[in-house]
């Protein structure tokens, strides 16, 4: 069928229906569904009881906002590494993530804040929204440049779902027991009491009592990371291309599209204390995030240069590493980041983090490829896939060392079961363990399944030849002033096949 | 007198003696006028009444930061789409925007904080000058590439004077009867009466009161996008060249200044929940601008992928739609996204304003230059102008349906007037509506004004042949280190003429 | 030794093992001394007696996060001017700012935050850590192109220290008596009593009493840029290379560079506001010198636009000025922006500092060079020297006008030894004085020592010929996707020489 009029009709269309089929079923869903929560809606604030300044606008907006920074910024122009994919790599993931956090809005909400028939929604479900609108892209980064926009968006519809669903099982379903006769908190997104804390603090009424969180991880070393890169690199197995090296030479980056890809790096890393910090306790807890997620950023920065010049060629370093390994810091911290990790914890993981993700670019990314044939694109298996694994590890051995003395009144906010003597910082550890194993099988099985979906073959997906280039996509000018647009024509190229 | 030494003399000093001149007066009107005001002032904070955690800075502060982001980093950069003005594109909006947030300063000042014979100071005016260079920075994408410098300085101390009163005319002039005995309030840029709002909330002292709003724009649908749209096409059918095409060469992108351009379009989307909610009510009302906001721009990216595919030459992608068009969101609920819009209506909204947007840079932009003789060089009317309206339309529809059911205790904040029972909402609504077209005159004649003033023959203006062309007006290096200074002289080129 | 095979391995491994034994040593001081503080560890704060909240974060997290971002992607874009050194600018920024920041907390922490035998950490001592840093990469930007990253991680190790100790005698050792029986408060890196202030005014428990400053300089007029500045003239005096002309020809930029540059330049111009106001007063101090700060901006745009004009060839602007004098109204108003410089006096010290940096570059750059043997690569004796030098005298100015008329209660915050009639005012300015020339001392001789330093034969440095080329560092990709990597290899290089 290739290159033939109706493949090229075929394609025409299957973006722009899809984009409005999803965008019209999200806004029915949304318009049965979703309402404004209590901090959201003036008309359910009760004014006489609550000041303004407690609203809890003013404890995550901020966080958000860099958060939504990273998303945006970070991740999209990280991958325009790519000579000929800029476009694409910074407008997909732009799309995707348009997408992606309606989508997530619904599913999250329907598992967390539900109740009386509506998802109630504010500054939290945004924050919960973009963080898993962070493992889709996680994912893409290992298909980036192979998969078209269509596919990308039915990867997200699934991925979406599963990523909830995870969450959910980790959040709740762990225990031995469900709490019987408690409603799910408004803001119990990433498992966190938000409610209480805030009515501990500022004075909010606790409109709904949360369940405790079975399994913590903040800033998500488990269910961003670790599940958005196995998603992504399993789903690039089934995907896998033995003739792609008839795009090799497109695949490297030019001097211009590195320095681009560094604005990416650069947001991604200044932003991580608040990404991981966003849905941490307020007060201390959030304060002690974003300083254990800074000194761990800084170390894997050094362990990542002194690693790149070690294993360079004649000691030069590799932009590579610098542009993605120098972030595993942020990584590997995402689920202890909220305990008492100490700054030298902090600094020692970072550390490794680095060390572990650079030598990962050098020599493991090639065996994914040649033995396991993983073609993982902009390499989510050195930054996020290890790092991610790392952390929850490190979550782990944090969470088995907790005790009263060293969390004091913390305790109870970070591991409220330990607290309330439910159960032993050992058996904590062990619900963590748990939790990494569902995770990474949740991400197997859904990678497994959304390679299935995306090999259907009436899908619209680059060939062999057309990999990692801008024009199959885009209208694209040239690179000089005095250029007409580039000769490759995708038509012409269809004839290829 | 092209080519003449007189005429290259001529723009010699052109700019230079504009920005003294106008800074100089600037800075003698700080002096007699400007002073702290009361939030800023430690000698007028009356310590003992207030924390200083009350302090407005903490309320407005993030928010004023992300809308300096978007008018600094957000419009520079989109504007640097064309190929060889790239300088030009941000370092223009760089002057443009550091002259006019002074220059409003004193004009929002005379207008709206006025009193004992000072203009006072703080957050909230240093937000609303960075609205008016919004309103100024849109109507110079109107002229991208056509007008020097000091054209464009000239044009901006037109417009922020047009500006300030066409906002003042809407908030305080359209009512029945202004208020007898009541001074206007000092944080009322956007007549937000924020003394009120803060007082009920944190304990800051009313300092004055504030009279209600006639018309509620918070965003600015009319002020800002509709106003500087509209001022910026009437300048630019007046400022018409015939004889353009000579530059036609250099009205396209090349590859990498597209990408700068996404720099641009991404901080402008990131950053927009901000610039909606930077002056509306304190607590949930600021929580629910943001909301609405976000979902908004959210669909209107997904309209914009699905409608810019649908119309592209074999189904392709066009880079100027998602840069452009994807924004369109953020501008249609302006004014509304401060009301109980919904979730499901902040989707609607953003999504049929990315689909008219994206149509009209395929369809419209032409026709607006071939029949109505204007020159758009960013599409203005696009992403400002037609959103603007509808989104002032929106505004129509939902304070036309108001009711203290839905708003609570805050339709007290949102439309006090009805709040009070001397409105009923659709009074409300023809208000709202009336606004929308005191705003279109003003812009219309303003820019007309604005025509007549900067095609005074002694300013310095581009030739025909020289648009869209960075040399006029810099010192251009190469675009490779082997390169020297591009061939092309602006004193040779004058002889072209 | 120069294109030896041991020169090669040697410089191999310099760079690595330097990071490893510095981030090692760093981690292990970390481990003894460093520990949460008050505010950041849940034991520490008494959960019965504090509000959430009102924890510092909250106030001081969102200033941090700007400033991060000013040092970041700020200096480390604005330094990509270079044609082929943007690897290494955007590249070496960030692995010196990911060093001197860990060294930093130590070295500040021992100095101002150790009591008990620990260093206590939280968001206080992450600004001073990153204000530390911006000094140090102040330095480097006179060096940028001429030194390898190991000669710049040493500059670094010494750097800190220096700045440390100046920054401490500033504070704490130039009165006439140290207040005996007091502890240095927690959180006084900047001076700021800040335990105190926000005890006045959030109900934070005054952990620890702090002794007043002997110098104001809350936005390091003295101690970040001209320390930074002067160390960095002075060393690369010392580092003089007299056939530095053999790398003139990469020593300019390109057009897009200049447009990477454009990014730093307008990133710190629009958070410069939070970065002066980071560690002032809590409330009215920090409202009133970020609105100082944004108006000293201003001007100083408008003169350095109207200067560049004045003086460039033909009236063409000068990307150069731009990109860097525009900030000199950040530097000017460091120390000065939290007293009553008032809105006018914030414009007049902004255009001052505007137009004399643009004359810095125009007439004294090359005077620099010539006459004094200074090669300051990216000009730092313009934009932080000078207007730096000229903000601690503004500083003298300011301190020495005030009275307890114009601060009221403020006073006692700004000038706690004038409140407290332990000073006059002009007795406060003659410190204000003495505290400059004792910074211009500390950095002449830190400079000196650095320059010595980084001249030990077996580091390795770039050679006269190699000056401004990345491929010394990096594996560096082609310009266009056709190209191989570029010829120049610095095996052949290093065999120039």
């Amino acid at each position: 069928m290739a290159g033939s009029p109706s493949r090229a009709a075929g394609r025409r269309l299957q973006l722009p229906l899809l984009c409005l089929f999803l965008q019209g079923a999200t806004a029915v869903l949304f318009a049965v569904f979703v309402r404004y929560n209590h901090k959201t809606d003036a008309a359910l604030w009760h004014r006489g009881n609550h000041s303004n300044a407690d609203n809890e606008f003013y404890f995550r907006y901020p966080s958000f906002q860099d958060v939504h920074a990273m998303v945006f910024v970070g991740f999209g122009f990280l991958m325009v590494f790519l000579q000929r994919y800029g476009f694409s790599s910074v407008g997909f993931t732009f799309l995707l993530a348009a997408f992606a956090l309606q989508w997530s809005t619904l599913v999250q909400g329907f598992l967390h804040s539900f109740h009386s028939g509506h998802i109630h929604v504010g500054v939290e479900s945004m924050i919960n929204a973009d963080f898993c609108v962070g493992a889709v892209l996680i994912s893409s980064g290992a298909l980036l440049g192979k998969t078209g926009p269509a596919q990308l968006l039915l990867m997200a519809l699934l991925e979406v779902v599963l990523f909830g669903i995870n969450e959910f099982v980790l959040l709740h379903l762990l225990g031995v027991r469900v709490w019987g006769g408690m409603e799910w908190g408004v803001g119990g997104g990433q498992g966190q009491p938000l409610s209480q804390e805030h009515g501990g603090g500022g004075g909010v009424l606790p409109l709904h009592l949360t369940a405790p969180p079975q399994v913590r991880d903040a800033g998500g070393s488990m269910t961003i990371h670790t599940f958005g890169a196995y998603f992504g690199l399993v789903l690039s197995r089934v995907l896998y291309r033995p003739q792609l090296e008839k795009s090799k030479h497109r695949q490297g980056s030019v001097y211009h599209s590195d320095l681009f890809a560094m604005i990416g790096t650069i947001f991604l890393w200044i932003f991580w204390p608040s990404f991981n910090s966003a849905l941490t306790a307020l007060g201390t807890g959030q304060h002690q995030t974003a300083l254990n997620t800074y000194y761990s950023l800084a170390a894997s920065t050094l362990s990542t240069f002194a690693l790149s010049a070690l294993v360079g060629e004649d000691g030069r370093l590799d932009m590579v590493h610098i542009q993605n390994a120098a972030l595993a810091g942020g990584v590997v911290v995402g689920t202890s980041s909220e305990m008492m990790l100490t700054p030298f914890g902090a600094l020692a993981a970072g550390f490794l983090a680095g060390t572990v993700s650079t030598l990962g670019y050098k020599f493991f990314t090639p065996i994914l490829e040649s033995k396991f044939k993983v073609q993982d694109t902009s390499g989510v298996h050195n930054l996020h896939g290890m790092p991610g694994v790392l952390g929850a590890l490190l979550g782990v051995l944090v969470a088995g060392l907790a005790t009263h003395e060293a969390y004091g009144d913390g305790l109870e906010r970070v591991f409220p079961l330990i607290a309330e003597g439910q159960r032993s910082a050992t058996s904590q550890a062990m619900y963590q363990l748990f939790g990494l194993f569902v995770t990474l099988m949740f991400a197997s099985v859904g990678g497994g399944l959304g390679g299935l979906l995306l090999k259907l073959p009436f899908l619209d997906s680059p060939l062999d030849s057309q990999c990692y280039e801008d024009q199959v996509h885009w209208q694209v000018p040239g690179e000089h002033e005095d250029e007409a647009q580039r000769p490759l024509r995708v038509e012409e190229a269809d004839t290829q096949a």
